[in-house]
């Protein structure tokens, strides 16, 4: 890893503040006159023309998940962001969605660098497919990159340039120079970015909150997002996922005191808190009332493990000396004197607390003793798998604490009154909702639109949408190739993907039909061989005769001499389907096979 | 359909409250002495052992929906609902689940009859399929009927013998006589059931609220329900689907508010309304608001026009003349002059609603002086599809107002502070949560233990258990068969659903192999035919040939002579399996399929 402290800007010891342009003009600063399109001077200096900014959407609008959008200008892109989703019901069986980024490929010898905001999966699960493709450096804070690094090693990638950057640090990248701005959010090191380009400041949010009494770190560098809208903002691109919530999300300590009772009320009982392993704020408070009422902390859980390992060499979790124990060495310890910190919050299947759930954690069994303490949210769509786990542990016997009962969990996204602030302090001339579906960008729209923005100078963006903003316009120009890249496997599958999914699909809610014929010299010989998996009969008719029979029926009435095989494999097809259709009304995969001797 | 008035009790006029046992012993009433058991003397004077009830749980208990509990004693059984429950992830492609109901088939001979608490699909829906296992009388009230008399014509079912209850009238099923007591809840014609046995009473909550200012019809009979308590509850059984919830379930005259302001904010925008077709009462309120407002109301949807067709012959819904107007002649209407009352609130893909926001309702075109109000929740499961509708509906440039926004809907189900009223008047001697996943059953039985019931008299349920219950005893037997039934298409499976499901999942996880030789006078003549559907492959790898050699390899070291075909297709099988879980980390469906000649 390097560190780019070189590019640390020097004036004013702790910079609050990125200046909005290049070179001189400091009284513009100081007596924070309010400008509105500080470049357009600089087009008539040099009188050569400054191409337009681009904003490439390659994911993440419209969709909750994989984080990416590109910055254009003239020969020089920059990347914010390159985030993974997983995969949904539409996508069985995939173990991971990124975003399709053939356009950077495209371009290549453009592309700068990728700029991370944090380290969660939606924005940085897609940095090694993107680094397979183009070798460009990687900007993030301490422990974004210490996630990104886990991730690079599991893929064998050991030649990344990753350039650790913190607010107050500058980096340039092309004609982009990037001021990484202090956010809060539920993950440590959590950076919004305040970009000078040729054409005025384009300023994004990343994913945050306003914690003003957060449990570590600072608080949202309020003080500097304020100065900058001063200096002028050109783009805002501002994040939109609890847009739908009125009122003000609650500072992270709120879920320390409601732990903090539950640590007190449950003082006999063994304690097991599942949580999310990059919440490492939330991690500490866990371990500090550890401390406090004089247990041991056990890690369970193979991310949990890893993110606290990496989380204290960078120094952002700090473990008191002797709480922290191994899970394996807990045998002897009483109930009193144990927390278990585990993950599993959303119900994954194969993690610590859904085996725990089920029995078959090898190292902790619960049991009516234990107090289970969901510290986390189901993220949509994935209700079902945590509250089987509740339903699970409770049949054990165990007292179970979740969301719905306690305030045990806090968002890490700002809510309707914190976006108001964002966009007070801001002022940008123009506005681009991002980080939502399209209901959640079109509300946050709305809302800019109650705080004076204009109709004409804000958009809605889609994957694959292309902006072109100068100092003074706004316009959409052609959409670029752009969509989802489905992995799974080993392998990667760009273009068939749709074909697979759509046969998945079928195959999961009809099931399968294979008729297999022999054929030889241009003649069908012997039977046709019919299967099927997956597809329910009405059980008191002989379908397979008469199955049977339409087969026969449509080779005899076919010439083999005369057609092609494919031919033959769609008569087949066709003639089998209808007889399905009209039979049982139901419409499985058919695949005829043929088999040449 | 069968009117039982006859069986209606004459004293009193209309009935409050029923009586607690048969015949005498009026002065126990009137006085309102409290009394345990007073069957138990009935006991002495018949010198009889009578048997114990038994209550057998076979739906709606560690699940939320296919509501279905059979009360048994000596000869007699009835069923309180016969629910259904939609599919899910988990059982991909089926059309509905059912109870399994081989234990009541298997007592054919004493099942009395089933009684229907309302006519939600969870607590109807498996009505036909009981119908064509038993002929049985069927009773719930003129709106219920009226549902299931709808699905009953879909089965083609002619002879089912119907019986109208309503509060005050009780019917007798063998040795049980149930009084039917009106509750509140999200459809008309909700019921309770105070059941008389031989050991005592049982008290069903079914779905209930107490809404003291109901929209139509009468508040929760709180004064009989209370009464009931006074003379004795052996056994409450108390539905738990709210239980997490803190506080009372607004009224639904709250949604008629938020309504009426809507109407009142866009009067010169057209109205689309989407909520559930059996919610009669939000149906009443919509229309009622057209006539106030000066606007025509069309209906949109097969089941919302089944609904209100039903309900207005047997006055559940009230509509006022020249209100309602075809929707097929709504193009002459200006926007403010029309209301559309939709289905499809709860995104379901064939819906009206879900066809306007993907532009293919040929009746409505949606845009942008259309302001679509949602007025319901998403039930846990369908919010992807309800916010896919969202999105493509504000996509169109319409406005969209839904639950996150705005108080646009209420729940059915009674919360905390409702259910504490209940037990509170009921004071039952034991007690059974039903309705709700094990987690609301848990919570629910605490909520009760909190109010004084001791821990060894309530009990939590599972789908099979069996609870035998006396006048002064309460214990649990033998399991009994129950689960699920899946039903697909036109027929019904049961023993082979597990693994149709397995099969589907694998299909739509993994992908599809199929692998074909032929086989003529016991040798493999040609090449092996390989065909793969859904699977993945690395596209740098030509996979294809290396299948077809190990295939090759496979058949050539086995000796079909010696052995059998189905020998040889298990040999095929394995050894393919473990090239592509080798090479590709998968384990895709393999299918081998040999065609003899």
């Amino acid at each position: 890893m390097e560190n780019n402290e070189n590019n640390k800007t020097t004036n004013r010891g702790k910079m609050r503040r990125p200046p909005s342009r290049k070179g001189g003009d400091k009284r513009k600063f100081t007596e924070k006159t309010p400008e509105r399109a500080p470049v357009l001077k600089n087009v008539k200096r040099v009188k050569r023309k400054i191409p337009p900014v681009r904003i490439v959407f390659l994911g993440g609008v419209g969709e909750i998940g994989k984080n990416m959008t590109a910055l254009e200008c003239g020969d020089d892109i920059i990347i914010i962001d390159a985030g993974a989703i997983f995969p949904t019901d539409e996508t069985p069986g995939f173990d991971l969605i990124v975003p399709d980024i053939t356009y950077l490929i495209e371009n290549k010898s453009k592309v700068r660098g990728v700029i991370l905001t944090h380290g969660h999966e939606d924005h940085i699960g897609g940095v090694p497919y993107l680094l397979k493709e183009l070798k460009i450096p990687v900007a993030g804070t301490k422990l974004t990159l210490a996630l990104v690094d886990n991730k690079l090693r599991e893929h064998r990638i050991n030649d990344a340039k990753l350039i650790t950057i913190a607010p107050g640090h500058t980096v340039q990248m092309g004609c982009f120079k990037i001021h990484p701005v202090n956010v809060n959010h539920s993950i440590a090191g959590s950076l919004a970015f305040s970009i000078e380009t040729p054409q005025g400041v384009i300023f994004h949010s990343g994913d945050f909150k306003i914690d003003l009494t957060p449990v570590a770190g600072e608080p949202i560098d309020l003080k500097t997002i304020s100065e900058t809208g001063t200096s002028g903002v050109l783009l805002y691109m501002g994040e939109s996922t609890n847009i739908e919530r009125a009122g003000f999300t609650m500072s992270e300590t709120v879920v320390g005191t409601t732990l903090d009772r539950l640590f007190s009320e449950n003082a006999d009982r063994r304690l097991i808190v599942a949580t999310f392993a990059s919440n490492v704020h939330r991690l500490q408070q866990i371990i500090d009332l550890a401390a406090k009422y004089g247990r041991k902390a056990a890690l369970s859980g193979r991310s949990m493990l890893n993110v606290v390992e990496a989380a204290e060499k960078i120094g952002e979790i700090k473990i008191p000396d002797g709480v922290l124990v191994d899970i394996s060495k807990t045998k002897n310890l009483k109930d009193s004197e144990l927390v278990v910190v585990s993950t599993g919050s959303q119900g994954e299947p194969m993690s610590a607390l859904t085996r725990m759930a089920n029995g078959d954690n090898p190292q902790v069994t619960v049991g009516k003793n234990d107090t289970v303490i969901i510290s986390a949210s189901p993220i949509p769509g994935n209700e079902k798998l945590v509250y089987r786990v509740i339903n699970n542990l409770y049949r054990r016997g165990a007292d179970v604490v979740y969301e719905s009962l306690e305030k045990i969990h806090v968002s890490g996204h700002a809510c309707q009154e914190e976006h108001k602030i964002m966009h007070t302090l801001l002022k940008p001339k123009y506005f681009i909702p991002v980080h939502g579906e399209y209901r959640h960008l079109k509300k946050h729209l709305q809302l800019a639109e109650q705080l004076g923005m204009p109709e004409n100078r804000a958009f809605i963006p889609e994957i694959g949408n292309c902006i072109e903003v100068t100092s003074n316009g706004i316009r959409r120009v052609e959409n670029v190739q752009a969509g989802s890249r489905l992995i799974d496997g080993e392998g990667i599958e760009d273009e068939k993907a749709s074909m697979v999914i759509e046969d998945r699909r079928q195959l999961s809610e009809e099931g399968l039909f294979i008729v297999s014929v022999a054929v030889s010299g241009g003649e069908v010989v012997g039977e046709p061989a019919i299967n099927s998996r997956g597809f329910v009969f009405d059980f008191h008719r002989d379908y397979n005769k008469e199955i049977r029979e339409v087969i026969l029926r449509t080779i005899e009435s076919y010439d083999l001499a005369r057609g092609t095989i494919d031919e033959l494999k769609r008569v087949i097809k066709r003639s089998l389907r209808n007889y399905l259709m009209k039979k049982t009304k139901q419409s499985p995969l058919i695949v005829p096979v043929v088999v040449e001797l």
